[in-house]
């Protein structure tokens, strides 16, 4: 493993291997193999949990931070991401997170720089989150031992979100049955057969061992083709009483947050239940990505 | 001791530790009790020393520091702060500085956190600033030993300074004999009796022992019912004649900072005598700061 | 060497320690002297390179970095920036970098601040970029051994260029032969005779030992009187079969970078040849860095 690109490009391998050392940082019998390493951020879109988590990741394993200020670098003097890259292997950083909202632009500008610097995608446009579904996937593997043959619900707008896109992927390497409900225009295509869809909620969770809900994305509701709040709160709001009636008896609730009360989600359901799932995930997501940084860069040595 | 909300909320003896534990800090003689925890500054207004002085305070205690960007978080995705700061705690963070230009927000959100994370408040509209009261405090005591029964005068728009409240409330628990100087209009209820108001600067000024000169904020005065500059500079303008011909021999001037040269004080007296104790003030912010981390955070163990 | 502002005010002496000292840095055969302490950033300007550069710098070096938010500082509450330096140095700073758009500011406070803590110019308008100088001569050392009586030609925009006139002043220091290339009216007086002017870009890079690329700066060319891209490529452009045909043999390319690609220098000789140099420039940039830091902060003990 060079890169953590997409979940598509690595091995289940890989990612066995990087549960395990989340597994013993988290209990904290692993040492960091990366001290002095040096680290930046760049994320040229808005980011609490994501950038916080690499950057405490970072901090933990005795690694250098270098903040990347994207709206005050010499990107705006014309300096291409590439060079800028490269600039930076040369400064001494030896691995890069880059969020930015164009999809598949880690994919394109790894590709272009000449040296040996390692690229972590921390969220391009609609293509992929692959950090986020591997802590995902901790957090499941913590709750329910394994996803094979288990029924996994994904709830919203799969067509633009990274955070689905790289879940599926994953978890379809590692059998799960996975079922999404989503509006007919908010589908994208099911390439591989790896997924069921649903239009009917109800129908989605009935028997479901997790049901993750996807945030709705205000801003881009407000665009043409998307479906007024009011409606989509009508036709897919998950609530403990859903729950209760149709889903697996222990279900676990995800949700990659921020959430939106009372629209993908009821506020008492949130407060009660999926609140706490949403913190058990963020607090999982340090110890996935220092698994992360120590593998890319220190060796995978789970012991 | 949990918090540092305001200053009315902590016992005098909370205050003493703080003040005996700085005080080791700046002799030298005191280590550290919080090495590798995380702090995260979340500062919503701008500010220079107040944040500064909190990053270096962690810095020189070995901590982890956040900083936390607030025009580039989640908070624009509709994130409220309650649930940003619960994300914080289960990341890692141990405590946050919060600077706010809302009065009271951080007592409310504190009441709507759920995890034991520790708040520290860093100036919230024009409620309180205990951390600038604690080390004003500190500063007074080096300088004259105590302020029992000192004539301690402050001068300014109390109605709108969070400090001038702090150092009050403070002032006021250690028996110091408090005298405010302000245009009615920019007075507050004397709720406790706690001080005395005079419209007269020689009046407030005389016999003094501390005269505190709070900034004049321009960004107000451009508002309603304030007065101008001007105005100001004439009625309430402290130099050095006024302090030799009216304030006791010894008396030591403060001034929170930034200074408005000539308005407020003027620029001889700012260069000669009052630029030295602000930058004093701040010097011993950091020790101060030192010691309220390490006492919400590691136990005040002064030896 | 108390300050670096210019290379005007630093003997040649200081200049041989400090790249004997980096060359130690690079060589890891020097440990750091300022471990622990702190350097403030305050970049007024956007700037990549340069920042991370000194914030690596210090980091390698085991020192608190504060950067400084100049967007959410108390200068926007009036704050003079002599004011500002003197408390950050109360708060415990023992270095600025600084990098402003006006030309001399970092002279004009330095002789306003009253306490011991160092200055480094980052980069202030047209004026100087010392640190800059530094790592080019240290890059051409590397390279070519000595610069004395070696042919260095400049081409660009030299009256508005830093990095050109602290280049000149260094180089002249150490007998190279200068050269510049610059439209006349982007030149600027040659008060000392220490360079020749050419206005044919054949006949400054005739027999150049070493070639500097000065980078095209739009947002400057958009502004009256200065040449259209198209034009100054056609005059200016180095490109392969210049350098081929004129050159010396083993000549060296160097520019400060970001580069424009096909204007001031050809892309292809960009991916060849000058892209590799303005990469080692970086890495140099980095140790010279830490020798500044290290010079200014704990003593030149080059072993």
């Amino acid at each position: 493993m060079e890169h953590l690109i997409d979940i598509a490009n690595i091995s289940k391998e890989d990612i066995i291997n990087i549960i395990k050392l989340a597994k013993e940082f988290k209990n904290g019998t692993k040492e960091s193999d990366v001290t002095a390493k040096t680290l930046a951020l760049m994320f040229y879109e808005n980011s609490t949990r994501t950038r916080c988590s690499f950057e405490i990741a970072g901090q933990k394993l005795g690694m250098n931070i270098i903040n990347f200020d994207a709206n005050h670098s010499s990107l705006l003097k014309g300096e291409s991401l590439k060079d800028t890259i490269e600039n930076l292997y040369f400064l001494g950083v030896n691995a890069v997170v880059i969020r930015h909202s164009y999809s598949g632009i880690i994919n394109n500008v790894m590709r272009l720089v000449k040296y040996p610097i390692k690229f972590i995608n921390g969220g391009d446009g609609t293509h992929a989150h692959p950090s986020q579904a591997l802590l995902d996937y901790y957090t499941m593997l913590e709750k329910i031992g394994t996803v094979e043959n288990k029924k996994i619900t994904i709830i919203g707008d799969v067509a633009h979100s990274r955070v689905a896109k790289s879940n599926i992927s994953l978890l379809s390497k590692f059998g799960a049955d996975i079922h999404i409900c989503a509006p007919s225009y908010l589908q994208f295509e099911n390439l591989n057969n790896s997924f069921k869809y649903h239009n009917e909620v109800k129908e989605a969770v009935s028997g479901a061992n997790v049901v993750m809900v996807l945030r709705v994305q205000n801003e881009r509701h407000e665009k043409e083709g998307y479906p007024e709040s009011s409606e989509y709160k009508r036709l897919y709001e998950i609530d403990t009483e859903l729950l209760k009636q149709y889903a697996a008896k222990d279900v676990i609730l995800m949700h990659p947050g921020p959430a939106n009360r009372n629209i993908e989600v009821s506020s008492e359901l949130l407060d009660n239940r999926v609140g706490k799932t949403i913190l058990e995930q963020a607090q999982n997501g340090v110890y996935v990505r220092m698994a992360i940084l120590n593998t890319l860069l220190g060796g995978n040595h789970a012991s």
